[in-house]
Order: structure tokens, then sequence, then C-alpha cells
């Protein structure tokens, strides 16, 4: 399940049921600390590791629902978009667990982004992580300017950590070679959480910005502006 | 605001709340109809008209809102995806109102559709409406065709009407180019409404299928499979 930026308004009421009916709660140490600033958290059982043992988490949440437990594996924004959702249905396929699962659908960080900067994702667009942790970094960038070139609005997420800032500069060099140097890029960080922070920037400043883990950046299509503060993609109706 | 798919448990609380306090709704018909059922609606005001009078209605909210009047405009999904921030950010731009506006997300068409599929959208993900509306057809194909040659999953929104074919064969054409026959399709008609419908199927059959405006069709990528009925996109962790 996804709970969207972090905040409980943001929950839908599906999810704010799943939380408060389960025995048990998995997710990284993040999350679950959000949920358990939120009202349908009374107190479940909780089970939760760092980065990288996603797939020790999920065979625990497995095994414990085998033991006839409810378990809710919970993913921030949308589980289904760089979540647990797909590594949740590959363990449980091998368990023979499938028909337990229900996938219960979050607001994606993209879309809380968009809706923060304004209306930058009207037109089509395309969603790339720029993780290379699961990914070689070339398929990445092959699609950075698939998408550049073709005109998408591009979100990026996970853009750059300390360790790992190559993905994100080779994305920046690739959006330049295709994009006018006043594209608006927005850049929105830590949303519905404390500390959200909203920015408005171009490609050509884009070196002068440090994006981080929490941070999700989109990048508009030739045709996106920025008026009053907003960032917005106009659809093409006539006013 | 967005409602997401259209039941009251796919809402987010903020966004109920922004019902429940509005002084007056606007939308197409379909949506506060659905609307109405929900138990934030208390008998507000409501004004309504058919597909294609966007404008109209915009305008008509913007200037209850200089009346004074709480107004929510509702779309289906997420306002920011093929909805109407866009336009009402515009309008508000126009008549020196946009400082008064928020922007509520909900979960994209995109995204309940996945989680009823399985998880399809695990990998980067390219949206596309074949909607030829606002849009010259050749540049939607041309997306369609730079998404495909990527390698992104491709989520195909207005995929068809009854007086609109033409996209879609020629979407469907350009995806055989590049993808291979055995490539997994789904299509979630009318999801989280009445009539709700959820199908798997491959490329190579895509021809015997009709969507409607009231589906949303996901394409795999190269690595999607088909597994005890469920449409996942591996992400790549070693199980
Ligand atoms: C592992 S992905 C998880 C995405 C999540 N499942 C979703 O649908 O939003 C983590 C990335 O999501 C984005 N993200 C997640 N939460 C965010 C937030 N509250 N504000 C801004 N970006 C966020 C950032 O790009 C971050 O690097
Ligand atoms: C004008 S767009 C609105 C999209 C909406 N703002 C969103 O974020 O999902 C209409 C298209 O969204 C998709 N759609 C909207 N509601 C749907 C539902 N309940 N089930 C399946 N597809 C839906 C269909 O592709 C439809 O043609």
């Amino acid at each position: 399940m996804g709970i969207g930026p972090g905040g409980e308004d943001d929950l839908t009421r599906r999810a704010a049921r799943a939380i408060s009916e389960a025995d048990l709660l998995v997710g990284y140490t993040t999350y679950l600390q959000l949920v358990q600033k939120m009202s349908c958290y009374h107190g479940q059982e909780m089970y939760t590791t760092g980065m990288t043992h996603e797939v020790d988490r999920v065979k625990y949440a497995a095994e414990a629902a085998r033991r006839g437990l409810k378990v809710a594996v919970v993913s921030s924004g949308d589980a289904g978009v760089y979540g647990m959702a797909g590594l949740v249905l590959e363990v449980l396929e091998a368990t023979g667990q499938v028909a337990q699962l229900e996938i219960i659908p979050g607001i994606p960080a993209a879309n809380t982004a968009a809706a923060l900067l304004g209306a930058p994702l009207m037109q089509d667009y395309a969603t790339i992580s720029l993780s290379d942790l699961l990914t070689p970094l070339p398929d990445i960038l092959k699609r950075v300017e698939a998408a550049a070139a073709a005109d998408f609005v591009i979100v990026l997420y996970n853009p750059r950590s300390n360790s790992r800032r190559d993905p994100w500069e080779q994305a920046v060099a690739v959006l330049k070679k295709h994009r006018q140097p006043n594209t608006p890029v927005g850049m929105v960080n830590k949303a519905g959480r404390a500390g959200e922070s909203v920015k408005l920037t171009f490609l050509e400043q884009l070196d002068e910005h440090e994006p981080d883990m929490l941070t999700t950046v989109i990048v508009g299509n030739s045709r996106t502006r920025v008026k009053s503060g907003r960032m917005i993609t106009p659809r093409g109706y006539l006013l």
C-alpha cells in the first residue's frame, strides 16, 4: 500500500483503513515513523529495516501473513511506482500467496509535486528514476534522451545522493541538448512533510541546484511556462 | 481537485474536506454524480455542463470565487493529469485570482489501474493521451514511438471512442513495430465504479479488444510478464 507524500490528510480512506486493521506494519523506518503520527495508528506491531533490506522485509511480511496475520507493507507515494508492490508480488508468487494480496494505490510524489508547483503534467509525461542501483546508467540516459527528444514533460525520481551524483549530472547534460535554456524546472523537496520546499528554476540554472533523495524534479516540455509563480504546461484550450 | 477513480474510499482526507467545505461544486455531470453519493456531500450547490464546455465552467467557477464563494472544481483521478488544474490556473491567472488557488491531488487512473493489474509501473513509464482533440495526431504518435523504442512501460489515456478510432489503431501499429507480440497489455475499465472490469491480454491480440473512453491501457516494457494472473514489471531485486 501507498500512503502518499507523508501526512495523514494525503492518505485515502482505503489506505487509512488498511493501516488501522493491520496486525503488522512493515516498511522503511522513515515511513513507519510517519504512520506512527497518524490517528489510524493505535499500537500495531511494526517490523522495520533500513534501506537495501527490501527482500528480507518482504519475506518477513509473507511469513507473518502465512501465520494468519493481516500485514500492511507500507510505501511512500504509490506502492506501484518505484515502491514495494512489485517485490511483494514476486515474493508472494514464489510462496503461492498471491490470491491474498490487495494492492492499495496512493498519490505518487510526481502528482503531489505537480500540484505544489502548479499544473506541469497537463501534457504527456515520462517518469524516470535516476537511481542506477538496479538499472544500468546507459539505459537510464537513453530514456532521458528519448523523452526529451519527443517533448515529454519529464519527472525525475531519486535524482541525486551524496554518493551518486553522476546520473544527475549526465541527465542534466542530455536535457540541455534537447530543451531550451529557459525551460522551467520545478523541484519539490519533502512534499507533505516537515521542511517541505518548492523551488522553480530554469534548465540553464540547474547546475546551481543540488536535489537530494527526497526531491522530485519536474522538467517542463517546450510549451511549459512560469506565470504568477506557478509552472504550467498548457493543454491547448482556447481562452 | 482530484477525487481518484470514483469511490469515496479512494479520496484523500484533504479532498473529502475540500468537498465538504465547498459552497459550490463544479465539474462534469458524471463526476458530480459520483460526489453526490459520498458522505462529504450534504447538499452543496452544483454547476455542471457536458463535455467540451470546460472553459465556460471554469469561468463560472472563477466568477463565483470572486463573489466570495468557496468553489471546488472536481476532476476524476488527479486534477493535474489531463484534468482541470491547468485550465483553472490559466483562467485565474488572467483574472488575477491565482493566489487563492489550492490544487489538491488525487490518485491518477494510471495508478488505480496498475494496482488492479498487479505492479506494471515498477520501471520508468510514459503517460500518453490518445485524444487528438487538442494535440495533433502526428505528435501523439511520435511520443508513442519514442516511448516504445526506449522501452518505457506505456500508459494510454483516452484510448478510443466510437467516433475516434484512428489514434488507437495507429498507436497499436507503432507499438507492434517495437515490442514483441507476447508483450502483456492490461486494460482497466471503470476502475472504482459500478461495472469495473480488469483484462489482461497481449500485444498480438490487441486488435480483438475495443477499449473505450473509460478505459486505461497499460502496455508492458520488454521485461513485463504475467504470472498468477497479475502483470508485473520486475524492478530487478535478486530474490
Ligand atoms: C524509492 S522512490 C519512491 C516513490 C514513491 N513510491 C512514489 O510513488 O512517490 C523515492 C523517490 O520518490 C520521491 N519522493 C518520495 N517522497 C517524496 C516527498 N515527500 N517529496 C518529494 N519527493 C518525494 C523522491 O524523488 C525520492 O527519491
Ligand atoms: C480526461 S482523462 C482524465 C484523467 C484523470 N484526470 C486522471 O488523473 O486519471 C479521462 C481518461 O482517464 C482514464 N480514466 C479516468 N477514470 C477512469 C476509471 N475510473 N477507470 C479507467 N480509466 C479511467 C481513461 O483513460 C479516460 O479516457
